[in-house]
């Protein structure tokens, strides 16, 4: 049996390695590119290393910038007194499409994972510890994935910065807003009767 | 609100730009790439213009090399009286992963589809007659997809080889082996029943 040739299976071999992407995709992807213009194949390079390059972490929240520190960090005009603790990069876009928040952001990389070998360290929690009693925070919102892992970093976060005295919440658990209560699974029901608000 | 850094925003619109990759999966395989190292961002984009550069098509079957004419026109081993017509050069690998097919291969490019104005001479089909009427071949194995435009392109192709002379096959539709025939749609059932064959 003849296979693709060497550097077609080279580059499928890299698109496997991404996240989602399976071998019947990478070889259709990595066909689409063999198949395009050399113009377009050097500009899908050109985007990888460049944002490679460019893109760097904010030294303050840890989000993803060019400029450091970033945008957020940079704007006078936000809070610094509200402090919002998100798992990764992507998910300061997805607080900042809602258009509520006008505080600041902190970039855990991760969650507490023993199984996984990370521990509070690996997060530099000891860090986000520093910012709170630094900046004056007075509130840090946890926005954490709620799943067990999210649950229980909060949980621990909760413990380490207590004795700083500042308020600490999380986002609310409860039916998705134009969602149906018959679809929701029972946990996600169960959370939205306990967390209940008077109307 | 503010977005991803204008090069991580460029990553995501090229890769956006492949087959089966939305806005979601490109912001996560764009956040991934950007979190690996230089070293493994560099190997991508050198196997996306590596591909490109090295793989060409076979002057004179149609499929993907790196050398022309590929290893399977060069073998003089295979049976040039069997010519298999298929649609794309990932078919070519689909046909050999059987281990059933001896012959040789001729990659279309597409199917005849009108709507889109692909006709006859995109696909280069006089090249076609003239390698079955120059290279002695005894039978053309239409591998088609059983698609529409498949069985349509089949039909015309059929019509334009019979002058030459050839026998004009194509390939079987029925029942997937190791499948249920419970779940099996009612035309594919209904092409089983039709090409059924005596045990």
């Amino acid at each position: 049996m003849s296979g693709f040739p060497p550097s077609l299976e080279r580059l499928i071999r890299q698109l496997t390695a991404l996240p989602g992407i399976g071998r019947k995709s990478a070889t259709r992807i990595a066909l689409r590119i063999v198949g395009s213009t050399a113009a377009e194949c050097r500009e899908l390079a050109e985007a990888v290393l460049d944002a490679k390059r460019r893109t760097i972490p904010c030294s303050i929240c840890g989000s993803l910038t060019e400029d450091d520190p970033c945008a957020i960090c940079r704007d006078a005009r936000r809070d610094a007194t509200l402090l919002c603790v998100v798992e990764k990069a992507s998910d300061v876009l997805a607080v900042e499409r809602t258009g509520r928040f006008g505080g600041r952001y902190h970039v855990l990389g991760g969650v507490l994972s023993p199984l996984d070998g990370v521990g509070p360290e690996d997060l530099g929690i000891e860090r986000l510890v520093d910012r709170v009693r630094s900046e004056g925070v007075a509130e840090i919102i946890l926005a954490l994935n709620p799943t067990t892992e999210g649950e229980a970093t909060s949980l621990y976060l909760a413990r380490r910065v207590s004795p700083v005295g500042v308020r600490v919440t999380r986002l609310a658990s409860g039916l998705p807003v134009g969602g149906d209560l018959d679809l929701a699974d029972e946990r996600t029901l169960g959370a939205a009767l306990e967390e209940r608000r008077d109307l």
